[in-house]
């Protein structure tokens, strides 16, 4: 199959191409960049070198048509700009951009600013497989989800898949993420000896990630949740932690939550559910995920306060971006779900 | 002043030989250690070679009486085992461990086991000036409290200082820390390509520090305070920084923080409010404390749900520990509270 | 293909796993370890829990034979005592450890004590394809090179593969290598707090890769080299940097050198050259190499003096162990060279 | 002592500030910045929040003369517009740009460009201690050294120090550098995902700081000396460990370098010479020196080739920059080389 990816310059794109590249029925057709027209992927991308043969080419409409299938890896408010065109010349698409993951226009805007072709929206599958796999399967258009709500809403879903569990009112979720998630531009934030070695907080509120968490526990629980969430960044290049503390309003066993866990990722092969007496890795952490395209999720109870405390871990350039992207690509070209992304992570790096 | 360190070979041992030895007041008298007796100071702490020119003795009753003041950084339940005796011969004492810091002995024996001497806990002062200051001062025994417990209290203390601001039911505390805080005892866990990139949860739940927090905080607000305290290891060496969510249970507003928290700390020289709106530091991070005694604290209101985020981020060594002893000991002593004390962090690091 | 890998638990042991598992012409049918008998290799290699459903068993020479090739991922001296047996019977075999690298037994013993199957080492063939390739094809037995050894021989050979080009005499080779290249084994060196933001010279003299340098620079050249070798820590977890400088007897200039390498590597497909003059990545540098089997040479000429610079780079677990221990395997069992080892890296990491 | 300091905005003007701070016989009395007039210091150095309260201004030549003494933090090119109206007016500099430390016009031509006042030069002295300690105390303006050439001439004066012990034509020093060495300015080399984790070449050949190296060690030698020097990024902000390699041309023991470098460095109390043969710490690593002013040295013998190993240790930010600096103040004003920088390493970090 010939696939095009559109923006292939950065760490999204970059990981897209990785990935694609090892997949065993895609042919790397096109991949287009407005800054780096003719030059070859091995100079931007330099783990490529020597495998991708390929030079960027800018973004033209006439010839997309060649392909047969679309990964939009540019920034926010790009896809917009051109999902109707490749809609309507028959092409199928995976959008990493957040253009076409909220349905409610109001919250599109207070985070993005406006949206060119909202009755678009309708029709794109959020692209999170443990929750729509059906849906996606049949999608023209699949908007790939935000890297800290994909981990943030695989740890908290099975506990809004029952009603009355715990309470929808007051969910926290704290998230830590490596400095990759910001992307390719860089300033003095990101200079290294600025960058090194911070806990920083960033978005403490407001973070745009968390439109997504609550439009998609809404509709797992058919009830409003209210989720406070605050984003961290912290000394890693890749990674996610977010850490959710929830009040249960029954009583809950850990009996009760491995089951819940287990009933709700039975049949998605790319959820572990970590959780171990023993070892040294006993809990979700990014660090056993690098390079992979597994979530790891988790959950306590605790004795002294009415909480649970869950856990999702992912590499934020893989499921949080690329491979959930291509999860979502086999799913709606008939392919397995997990062809070419069942790899193990790197480990230890 | 003569002084004593007790236990001086271990990262908190190390860091108050460093400071100890910068302050004008103090003559570094006795260090013990049960491992290294007749080795230089430099042998084992390499940042002190050619400054401080003594070697490790054995700890022995005997010669303890030439001393004028007592620091012990040795593990917990081994203070109790000798400061009954250290106060007899009308020592002065700042105990680093965790031996003297709870006053309730079921709370003490949940986490570290029987104590040998309960009677003393009852006269011993929790080591945090900006709490505690005028007992400190006519303290026979201080008990530094516990470096999470020091960053986690002094962000949220305010908001339990005026009644009936926040909901004392529902406290969250997520706590990042580096490999600094776990001691100098190595294992699997700590080998550095293990313990490299984590964002490792430990502790989410029952971690010992949580018993202190709430003490503190109970004391504060004269209710009975409940905390969800989650611990995580994060890739760094030195710092902390513990977010706090709260619900607030009257409308706050950032003015009203702002005007709780400058007249909480307003006589406190340690603590510094960070919340700015532009630059690139708006936030306590630690990575602009490392070496430094200050803790800052900050906060945020979420305008989406009735949230509160507090920061409180310190150096785990220092104000979390040796920095923290030293200003009892400045307190104790009748020194300014600030001497030997009031260095800028290093930058960046 | 059914392979055995004994000692299977360590970083090496770990990597091939990784590596085997997604070769598709294997089938892992054993692994052995003594410590971690009837645990499932997910306890272990955290990164393979869902992917490989296989148990550690401990080594048994009657079982073995139930398999086509091994790797032997064991400790030095370990391997000689199993390797006679398992060639009397007929299996083939990569040996990741030292014992059967060197041809010298007064070097091995230097380096390693004694030696029980000395006469076996006449056989074996030293793991570097790209010098050895047609004698590691009839080979029973593989010695797979030192990881600093690896990177360094790579970046020199070709100026040794003619005669006369730099002086044999004055070789120097400063290498910088990752944490994981010391194995799982921990101690105080290796904490996290201690091991974290070192540049630490370690064996700056009288390191035991130096022997294998040396004989295969021999080889090359058909006269004795003599390389100074020095080797230091570096704060990443993966990775080598090996920068060597040799001294010129004849005028050579860049595009000689481009020729030289060229020709040395042109059959090659593991060995990258990476000289650019525009770009981030102009240089070999380990950073964009892990997780993949390339090695990346290159080199700079001093016009200020008579020097000329090598580098070579290369992930230490993959390309200095087990990638080059499957690289091996494949040509040993008549497969493509690059089977199941033609992944990019990851980047960014 | 009423101090100004030029260009304070930068790593190595903050590095300034903070030890300026600390130091007892000086008032910052003028702080001045292109890009930051107005702003409080701690808005930039946010490590000096609450400490140092002052406010960044122009530089204006009207008001330079209420200040006693001089630091320029400005870049290279800047200093040489502004040093002769400061000498005019009787002040005295420590210059750290390199506009003044290279004798060679042709030299400092090659790397800086044109030089506006080349006589000035002739005045200027090279500002190590260790070197020219006498002259610095009697000069006008001291050209404080760049921070790799201070590690590598204090690693390898010793060896130049007595006729004919190593061969002059042939040394090599390769230098390894955390990010804080390139400065405050940013660009995708210093972005954190692309600078975390390398092991970087840059400037393998042609360094700008070669010229002080060479120029510094023919003058201890009495003869033209060959440096090949190399550079490397790695994964630190501060610290820089340069290691040298030599030919000794006389038979030279452990004992003879024992001896010559502690008589090189008897009477300089900020070298310390580390080579232990037990513990952690046995040569010369930037991890034990972080925020202290000392630069360690050390050496090793190769037996088995003619080759003296040669270590250099130092925080580029400290000894590297603002603490040679405020050494080269201390000599110039008549006070105790040591004041305000006799402060012992953060350890661990």
């Amino acid at each position: 199959m010939k696939i095009a990816v559109i923006g292939a310059s950065g760490y999204t794109g970059g990981e897209l191409l990785r990935l694609l590249y090892i997949h065993p029925d895609i042919e790397i057709h096109m991949i287009t960049s407005r800054t780096y027209v003719d030059q070859p992927v091995g100079q931007i991308h330099p783990n490529l070198k020597k495998l991708l043969d390929v030079k960027f080419t800018s973004f033209n409409m006439d010839k997309i048509g060649s392909c047969d299938f679309i990964f939009l890896a540019v920034p926010h408010k790009a896809s917009q700009a051109i999902v109707p065109d490749l809609l309507e010349i028959g092409l199928k698409i995976v959008d990493l951009s957040a253009d076409f993951r909220l349905k409610d226009m109001n919250e599109f805007e207070k985070h993005y600013g406006t949206h060119s072709c909202p009755e678009i929206t309708k029709e794109a599958v959020y692209g999170l497989p443990e929750l729509h796999r059906e849906e996606i399967k049949k999608a023209r258009l699949v908007a790939a989800p935000g890297c800290m709500a994909c981990a943030t809403i695989l740890a908290l879903a099975p506990l809004f898949s029952e009603p009355d569990l715990v309470d929808p009112s007051h969910v926290i979720s704290d998230a830590k993420i490596g400095s990759s998630g910001g992307g390719k531009s860089f300033n003095i934030a990101t200079h290294h000896p600025e960058r090194t070695n911070v806990i920083r907080p960033y978005r403490p509120v407001g973070h745009r990630h968390l439109a997504e968490i609550v439009q998609e526990l809404n509709l797992i629980s058919n009830k409003p949740i209210k989720v406070g969430f605050s984003a961290h960044g912290v000394n890693i290049v890749r990674g996610i932690l977010s850490t959710s503390h929830v009040f249960p309003i029954k009583d809950l066993t850990e009996k009760d939550l491995w089951r819940l866990y287990r009933k709700f990722y039975k049949d998605h092969p790319f959820v572990r559910i970590i959780k171990q007496k023993s070892g040294l890795y006993r809990r979700p952490d990014p660090k056993m995920l690098i390079g992979s395209n597994f979530c790891d999720v988790g959950f306590d109870i605790d004795p002294e306060m009415n909480r649970i405390v869950t856990f999702g871990a992912l590499d934020n350039l893989v499921k949080g971006a690329a491979g959930s992207a291509i999860q979502c690509f086999n799913l709606m070209t008939g392919l397995d779900e997990t062809k070419g992304l069942w790899y193990p992570a790197l480990h230890p790096i």
